[in-house]
C-alpha cells in the first residue's frame, strides 16, 4: 500500500509514524513544502522569549534527537520529501502532483491511500499595511527565527501585538517580560481571549498583564499600520490612538489551508475546512484529512466546529493511523479544552462559556467560585476562580473556566471536567466529583466541588446573585438603582474604609453579629450581600430570607474577584 | 423541628450548617466529647511539622475565623455542646443521652431527626509495649499537640512510625524533614502505600524518602515495643532487627466507631461501620450517618467498602443535610482517590490499583507510561509515572497512579480521571481526553493520552511487555533466564557502561540504526527491548515484529522507572 501524507508539522508525521508502527509493509511518504518539519507550533512564544534558545529544541524528541528527514528515513522509516509543495490532487488517477519550491520541477506521487494535513493559515487584517517591513505573523518557525534576530539585534523597542487571543498574550509576554519592549496588545472585541473566558476574568487577566508592563486596549481593532519612509513599521492606528511601535505581530487567529482539498473536489465547509467523518474521512473514502485544515464536531453542541489546535491535530493523526490500518478508532468530538500561563497566572477552560453557551440556545447561568487552590494553612496557597456554566433546565455541565496561580492548579480543575463534558454529566457530578485531596494540593472539599454546590443552590433558586457587571455599573455610577444598598459582611475594620468612601450605600455589619443586628437593616431597600468570596453572604442570604427580607442579591466571588480587576471605585 | 448531630470534626458540621441554611426554623444542636471542634485532621502533619504554627489554624475558617462553638453559634447559628459525650440512643423516645465529659452529669437531648457522625479511631496494634510513654496514634488535635511539644522540648531523637500508608509517610516526612529526627517506617506489607499504588512505583517512592533520610524497612512488622525503666518507650522490635527511639507513632489505619449505633440496635457491618443506604440514611429512617463511621459502596466493584476521608465525610454531610430538608440527594458511591505530598514528589491514585482489581475477579492489565510532564523545552520540565489499570476484555478504566515532581501535576492526571470512572469510561476515553494543553503545562499528547495510547497497543495484543519485577529478578540473578536478552535502544555513549557490565546479556544498537543493523540481532534469544521511556522500545519492537522477530518485551516505562528505583544492579 502506497501512503502519502500532505504536512509535515503535527497531524502528518503523527499519521505517518503510527501508520508506520501498524502497516510495516506500507510504502510511507511525507511531504512538506517547508524545511522546518514537526515542530511544536505551540513553543512559539518561548523560543521568541528565549526560554527556549535554539529552535532546534522545537523539533527535537524528548531524548534530543532532532525530528529532521534523516530521523524519519532512519528511526521511524518513513521518506520524508522537504521543501516539497502539493499542488495539486488527481483523485481519479490517484496521485499527487508536488513541485519542487526551490527549483520548480514537478513530480507525481501516486497513492493508494492520500493524508492531507496542510494545516492553517494566520488571518491577516484587511487593513492598510500589513505589508510593511516589521510585520509579522505567527506562520511558521522560519517567521519566529525572524522575530527573534530581530529582537536579539536590539532593533525593537516597542512592539503591538494584534489579538487578545492566547498567541498573542503569549507573544506579548515574551516580548515585555523577557526582552524590557514596549508592549501593547489590541483586540477588537471588547475583551481578552473572547468567547473562551467570562467577561469579568478577562478583566482580571487583563490587570494582571497591565501590573506587568503589558498595555491593553480592549474593543479597538486596528485601521491601518504606518510606516516610515523606508518602508519600516512606524505605528499602528486605532479608532481611539496611535501606537508608535517598530513590530507589530498579527495573532488574529487563523483559518484552514483546505485549497488543496477543494480544489481535488472534496467537500469543504464555507469557511475552507475540509469536512470529516468521525474516522477523518473526507468525501473521498480513501483520502484522509487531519488537524487545522479540517471541521471536527463540538461534543456539547452537536454542531461543526473549527478548533485548529496542536493537541487535537496529533489525536487526529493517531486516528487516521488506525483507520489506514483497518482499526475502527474514531475522533468523536472536540469540547474546547484550553490553559495558557500569562505571566504569574494561569488561565483555562473547557466547553462553552455563558456567552457562548446562550447563543447556541442554552438557558445558561454561571456558578462563580472563589476559593484558596489549596488549604488555607499551607504557605503557598493562593486564592482559585472557578466559573461552571450549567443548563438550568436539565443540570448538565457545558462548560468551566478557571484562574489562578500560576502553576498546575488551574490544569487540575479544568482536566477534572473535560473528560465528563462529553459524558452528560450534571452538577451533582461536580458537587460530588471525587477530585484527589490532602493539604498540600487541595481542600476537602475542593474549589470545583464548591462551584458545583453553588450552582446547585443557584439552580434552585436558593441563591440569588447580582451580576459582577451590573454590581460594577452601579459602583462606577453609570446605574442609577436608589434602592440598592450594599451589605458589607467582612470584619469591621476591613469594611470601615469602605463605609467612609460610599457611606451613603454601604453598610457594615460582620458576618457573625447579623444574626442578632437584623433589625438594624433596611427592609425597604435590595440589599448586596458583600464578603471576600460570596460564602459568608450566601450564608447570611439565607438566613435573612427566613428573616423574611425580599429583596436579596449576593456578589458571587467577593471582592476577592473585584480585588483582581482594580476598578476606579476600589478602595485600598 | 430537632435535630441533633453526634460528632463534630468534619461531616457533622457539615451537615449541622448545611441543614441550618436548608431548615431556617430547626433547632440543631451539635455535640463532641472533645472541646475541640472542627478541624482539619489532614491538617496534622503539617502541625506537627511546623508549617502550621498554631493549632487554631487547622480549625479557622478562610477568614481567620475560629470554629469554636462561639463561633457555630453566631455565626452559624448552630448550638453546639462540646465536652459532651453520646452515651446511648433511645430510638423509641427519639432521644440521645448524654453526659458532661468533665462532671459526669447526665442529660437528654430529644430529636426528631438525627445525625451519626462519631468518625473512626486509630488502629491500636495488639502487641506490647503499645501504652508506652511516647507510643502516640494520631487519633485527635490534642495527641498532635503532645507530639509538637515533646518535640518541640528536644525530648525526640529518634523515631519510628509503624505503618506505611499516607499518615504514616506524612508523619515520617515532617519529623525529620522539618525536625532532623531519625525516622524509620516499618510496614507490615512488602511495600509503601500497599493495595494503593503498584510495587514499583511504591519502590520510586521508598528510594526517595531514603534519599531524604527517613529509613524504611517493609514486609517487616513491629513485634514488641520496649521501654525503660521509667516506663518511657525505647525501641521497636521486629522480626529482623532492633530499632531504638523515644517516639513511636502508630500509624496502622483507623477503625470506624460504630459502636454508639450498634448498641442502638443499628445495622452496623462485620468490622462495624454503620449501614446506610446512598441517602445516609441508616436502618432506622430517622437517623442518619457520615463519615468516617459509615460503610459506603465502591463505585467501580459496586461492593460495600470502607473509605475514611475528609474530603467524602464533607460530601456525605452535604447530603445528609439536603435530605434532611427533603431534597433527594444521593451520595453515589466513592472511587477511592488519594493525593500526597513525599518531600520532593507527588503520588496519587484513583479507583483499583492491579493488585486490588485483580482480586477483585477484573481480567486487568496495567500501562505504564513515562513521559515528561510539560514541553521537554520547558526549563522546569520533570518526568511523570501513568499506570493506567484497564479491564482486557472490556477495555473499561479500572484505575490510575500517578507519581511525579511535587507540584499540581499529579493531581490534574488523576482528577481527569476520578470523574470517568464511574461513568463506565473506557479505554479511547483516554486516548482521546481532550486535556487543556500548553507547553507550559503539558505536551500535545499527554502523558495520560500517553497511557491509553499504550492500553490500547497492550489490549490490542501489539505492545508485548516484561514486568518491572520480572526483569529485575532476571538482573538482580534471582531469576534465570539464559534465553534472554537486553538490546539498549538509547545513544551507545548512555549504553556503554552497561554492555561494559552486563556484556553477555546487554546489547547496544541506537534507536535509529535497529532498521539498517537488525541482522546483528540474535533470533533464538528472547529480547528485552530497553529505553529511556519505553516508547522508542515499543517502536522497535513493531519494527522487529515485521522482521519476523518472535520473542520481543519492552520493559515498560524503561530506565526512567528503574533509575529511580536504584537497585543494586543500576549502573551509573
Amino acid at each position: 500500500m502506497k501512503i502519502v501524507v500532505i504536512g509535515a508539522v503535527a497531524a502528518g508525521p503523527k499519521a505517518a509514524c503510527r501508520a508506520r508502527r501498524l502497516l510495516p509493509d506500507a510504502e510511507i511518504t511525507l511531504i512538506d513544502q517547508d524545511d522546518l518539519i514537526s515542530y511544536g507550533g505551540c513553543g512559539i512564544p518561548y523560543f521568541v522569549s528565549g526560554d527556549v534558545q535554539d529552535e532546534k529544541e522545537l523539533r527535537s524528541t524528548s531524548f534530543h534527537m532532532v525530528r529532521d528527514s534523516h530521523f524519519f528515513k532512519d528511526a521511524k522509516g518513513v521518506d520524508v520529501r522537504i521543501l516539497t509543495r502539493a499542488v495539486a490532487i488527481d483523485r481519479k488517477e490517484k496521485k499527487v502532483l508536488v513541485e519542487d519550491v526551490r527549483s520548480g520541477q514537478k513530480d507525481e506521487l501516486p497513492y493508494d491511500k492520500l493524508v492531507i494535513a496542510t494545516g492553517s493559515r494566520p488571518n491577516v487584517l484587511p487593513i492598510p499595511g500589513t505589508d510593511l517591513d516589521g510585520v509579522f505573523t505567527i506562520s511558521s518557525l522560519h517567521k519566529a527565527i525572524e522575530i527573534k534576530e530581530r529582537i536579539a539585534k536590539g532593533q525593537v523597542e516597542g512592539a503591538v501585538v494584534i489579538g487578545g487571543g492566547a498567541i498573542g498574550i503569549e507573544m506579548a509576554e515574551a516580548l515585555q517580560d523577557l526582552w524590557g519592549i514596549d508592549t501593547t496588545i489590541i483586540e477588537f472585541m471588547p475583551q481578552l481571549l473572547p468567547n473562551i473566558v467570562p467577561p469579568y476574568m478577562a478583566r482580571m487577566l487583563q490587570t494582571h498583564l497591565e501590573e506587568n508592563g503589558v498595555k491593553v486596549f480592549t474593543g479597538e481593532g486596528a485601521q491601518e499600520i504606518q510606516g516610515d519612509g523606508d518602508g519600516r513599521v512606524k505605528k499602528v492606528i486605532t479608532p481611539k490612538r496611535e501606537l508608535p511601535c517598530d513590530m507589530v505581530i498579527m495573532a488574529a487567529g487563523v483559518r484552514p489551508r483546505g485549497e488543496l482539498a477543494k480544489e481535488a473536489g472534496l467537500k469543504v465547509s464555507h469557511y475552507g475546512a475540509i469536512c470529516v467523518n468521525q474516522r477523518m474521512q473526507t468525501s473521498d473514502p480513501d483520502i484522509y484529512a487531519a488537524g487545522d485544515c479540517v471541521e471536527v464536531l463540538n461534543a456539547i453542541t452537536g454542531k461543526k466546529a473549527y478548533a485548529p489546535l496542536g493537541s487535537l491535530a496529533n489525536r487526529q493523526g493517531r486516528v487516521v493511523a488506525d483507520n489506514l490500518a483497518g482499526l475502527p478508532t474514531k475522533f468523536e468530538g472536540v469540547v474546547g479544552s484550553f490553559i495558557m500561563k500569562a505571566f504569574d497566572v494561569a488561565i483555562g477552560a473547557t466547553g462553552l462559556s455563558l456567552e457562548v453557551a446562550r447563543r447556541e440556545g442554552f438557558d445558561a447561568v454561571e456558578a462563580i467560585a472563589a476559593q484558596a487552590d489549596r488549604a488555607h494553612f499551607i504557605p503557598n496557597q493562593a486564592m482559585m476562580f472557578m466559573n461552571l456554566v450549567v443548563d438550568r433546565s436539565t443540570r448538565r455541565i457545558l462548560g468551566l473556566q478557571g484562574y489562578g496561580k500560576m502553576g498546575d492548579g488551574v490544569l487540575a480543575r479544568i482536566n477534572a471536567v473535560a473528560g465528563l463534558l462529553g459524558k452528560g454529566a450534571i452538577i451533582s457530578d461536580i458537587s460530588n466529583l471525587e477530585l484527589a485531596y490532602a493539604p498540600p494540593f487541595s481542600n476537602a472539599v475542593d474549589v470545583l466541588n464548591t462551584a458545583g454546590n453553588i450552582a446547585d443552590n443557584l439552580v434552585s433558586g436558593r441563591l440569588k446573585t447580582v451580576t459582577i457587571e451590573e454590581f460594577s455599573a452601579w459602583m462606577e455610577g453609570e446605574e442609577d438603582h436608589p434602592d440598592w444598598i450594599a451589605l458589607d459582611l467582612r470584619h469591621s475594620k476591613e469594611a470601615a474604609p469602605w463605609v467612609e468612601k460610599y457611606g451613603d450605600k454601604w453598610l457594615s455589619i460582620p458576618y457573625d453579629e447579623v444574626r442578632s443586628r437584623h433589625n438594624e437593616l433596611p427592609r425597604e431597600k435590595c440589599i448586596i450581600l458583600i464578603c471576600n468570596a460570596g460564602t459568608r453572604s450566601y450564608e447570611i442570604q439565607r438566613f435573612l430570607d427566613a428573616m423574611g427580607f425580599e429583596r436579596l442579591m449576593v456578589l458571587p466571588g467577593g471582592l476577592n474577584v473585584i480585588r483582581r480587576i482594580r476598578p476606579t471605585w476600589w478602595v485600598e
